[in-house]
């Protein structure tokens, strides 16, 4: 018998309709001769509905009361879904993480998989049932805790690689993943495959298909991800190793992220160490940074300017200015007004004149661009928001992202 | 250092205002040298929704995956009241049932418990929290099971038993037990004390104020059950052994329980068999019967009647007439409109005028009495369910309830 690991997220199984369209769909495709195991994340919004009420109680609630109450959601998933298939004729359980043997690190709200004990999942799959595991969380010793959000996908991948499962489908409400979102540009093109390395830089961009993680995870054990939609039966992306994929497109993806803002720091006198007590400041304070620019201003003084999540702006100027104030000089100005968009593909790698093209789509717009940062296979620009689905659009149509095989770049 | 366990029920801690309620209340009367566990059960309706959405995908869904969905209700409340102890500033930790070492005997939906390994409990115990445990689940091996409905007082007392603590604290939307229910009654009295024997009675006579189950249990193990108010700071009853009871008030309440329905067998024929016949079918169905009479008609045919909760009317008259078909004789009837008035009280033992009282009460209004029953210690009527309250005010009245020492029958 081979193993399948399917997961399906929060609004796969919003309701109980949707429970039973998810069941019914597990027993139509189910193959004679593979074992189905699914993962599940919590219903809808449930888990924000969690987060609401341990608001009302606790500010900063602990955050392993936290993972006790969150873990709750993916419970209810899984005991419906398993009911669901037994009403209509298909053996079914559901076990919790931890009873699925998933044994973590110990952190609550961001564990990591340390082992899976797949010994009660071959168990149950030999006695003819499907296995409804519930994502997003796992046991260390006695204690319940959670991947963190989004952890259920890496539930998946750490299951499918576990129990040997050479693909591990994620289903989701998109039919997989596009060269850009097609709320920004109507004509982009679903791929057929994409790398791992591609999907982790689209992933940690904000195209929320899969969580980097899981990519991440997919990655080092040799698993296939195939992102599908729920609701529709044809092909989705296959996400896998570099050297399985046909073409080789300069570019396969642009991504738009919304939820960025900038802050500066002005004038800040120019000697060694300023960065680094600048960015330990904002790191102990639990603020991630993405993109980071250091430009010279004059003769002793320099520019730092730096983005970060926009929720967490009003905290970043603070530290920002208190440490403005101990190195004694330099003017904190911020920006909650731009967006990243950036271009992803292995196919970049010793091709210069991408870069190029990709200023140029948006100067031929006229769109200024504030700030650049580059990778090995991937370029981001921070532009005005205002004009950022503008942005996105003109450099898909530049790269004629919407053909299967682009123009080739020099 | 003592142990007290306090349980708080649904109607308690229905939402988060009323969970820092009852936060603040734990905190206010935590006694030095004295360690609390608290034992709660899901929020409100909560359990209620949880079914309903079991009830969308699967009618009638398996009990073992109706337990990993149920138990998911005391989950919740457990995180969000050790949550809202810690932001008042009082260090506590949530374990569910598996947790705090609720072994049962893995019977889905009605488990029993059979051990409790309470180290986690001391171990937590010893650094100065408050332990909140999931009251209604346990574990075997590892499978969640559930006590059943009302399940989370017997956790309750059944952790005061592991503990060694004497007396157990059931928190409740009532300020205790009543001679009579006051909403029937206006002058019902709470009564100080009342014996386990007197409240098992009241408990399965319908009172509500606790589940048989843990009273049964507190009697073994000596616990006392002391029944009282989340809302009002007052000593309510203490349920206890009956040397210690002061006064010998031949009546100590009156219950009156309106969700019955009468069913009848006339005219079947007078041979051995006929009644185990028909309730061993009864039983199979799953139906429990209250009170059964067997009175002689004539030379060869008897009538039996028997009372069952309400809502097995229907699936009783079904299993009945097949039984009168296959005994070959017999007609059903049946009569929704009845209730049970009832008195008990320890004090009625070597007392044959307290019946007999009790039929007087009833004759004095004119109200019919249409089946008797009797135990050592309660005495149960069934009357026309139009004068059921009527029925109960006028037994409360004539023994004198309201007052704490009642006159003095023969």
């Amino acid at each position: 018998m081979s193993i399948i690991v399917k997961k399906f997220g929060g609004t796969s199984v919003a309701d109980p309709q949707k429970i039973l369209h998810v069941a019914r769909r597990l027993i139509e495709t189910k193959q004679p001769g593979e074992d189905t195991v699914v993962v599940v994340s919590a219903m809808g919004h449930s888990t924000d509905h969690l987060v609401a009420l341990a608001n009302e109680v606790a500010m900063d609630g602990d955050q392993r009361e936290m993972d006790m109450l969150l873990a709750t959601g993916e419970q209810v998933t899984i005991a419906l879904l398993a009911m669901a298939l037994q009403s209509l004729g298909q053996p079914a359980i559901s076990l919790t993480g931890p009873q699925a043997g998933i044994h973590t690190d110990g952190l609550y709200g961001r564990s990591r998989v340390v082992k899976v004990d797949a010994d009660r999942i071959h168990n149950e799959l030999k006695q003819g049932k499907i296995v409804v595991v519930a994502g997003f969380q796992g046991l260390c010793v006695d204690e319940i805790t959670t991947l963190g959000r989004g952890g259920s996908d890496t539930s998946a991948v750490v299951l499918a690689a576990a129990l040997g499962a050479p693909v591990c489908e994620i289903y989701t409400d998109v039919a997989g993943v596009y060269t850009c979102d097609p709320r920004i540009v109507p004509n982009a093109r679903k791929l057929t495959e994409i790398s791992y390395e591609e999907m982790l830089e689209l992933a940690s961009l904000g195209a929320q298909v899969l969580h980097p993680r899981s990519v991440e995870c997919a990655k080092d054990h040799g698993i296939v991800i195939h992102v599908r939609s729920t609701f529709r039966s044809d092909e989705g992306t296959f996400v896998k190793g570099v050297e399985a994929l046909e073409t080789q497109n300069p570019v396969n993806g642009v991504t738009l992220d919304l939820n960025q803002a900038k802050v500066a720091l002005l004038n800040v006198p120019d000697r060694p160490g300023v960065a680094a007590t600048l960015f330990q400041a904002i790191g102990k304070a639990g603020i991630s940074v993405d993109m980071i620019i250091q430009s010279v201003r004059g003769e002793i003084t320099n520019d730092i300017a730096f983005t970060v999540a926009a929720g967490d702006l009003e905290k970043t100027k603070k530290v920002a200015e208190q440490i403005a104030q101990d190195i004694g000089g330099g003017e904190v100005v911020f920006d909650p007004n731009i967006a990243k968009v950036s271009i992803v593909g292995v196919g970049m790698v010793g091709r210069p004149a991408v870069a190029s093209s990709m200023f140029e789509a948006l100067s031929s717009r006229g769109i200024n661009i504030q700030m650049i940062s580059t990778s090995e296979i991937k370029i981001s620009c921070v532009v005005e928001k205002a004009r950022a689905k503008e942005a996105a659009q003109s450099i898909h149509e530049f790269f004629g992202l919407e053909q299967s095989v682009q123009p080739q770049l020099v």
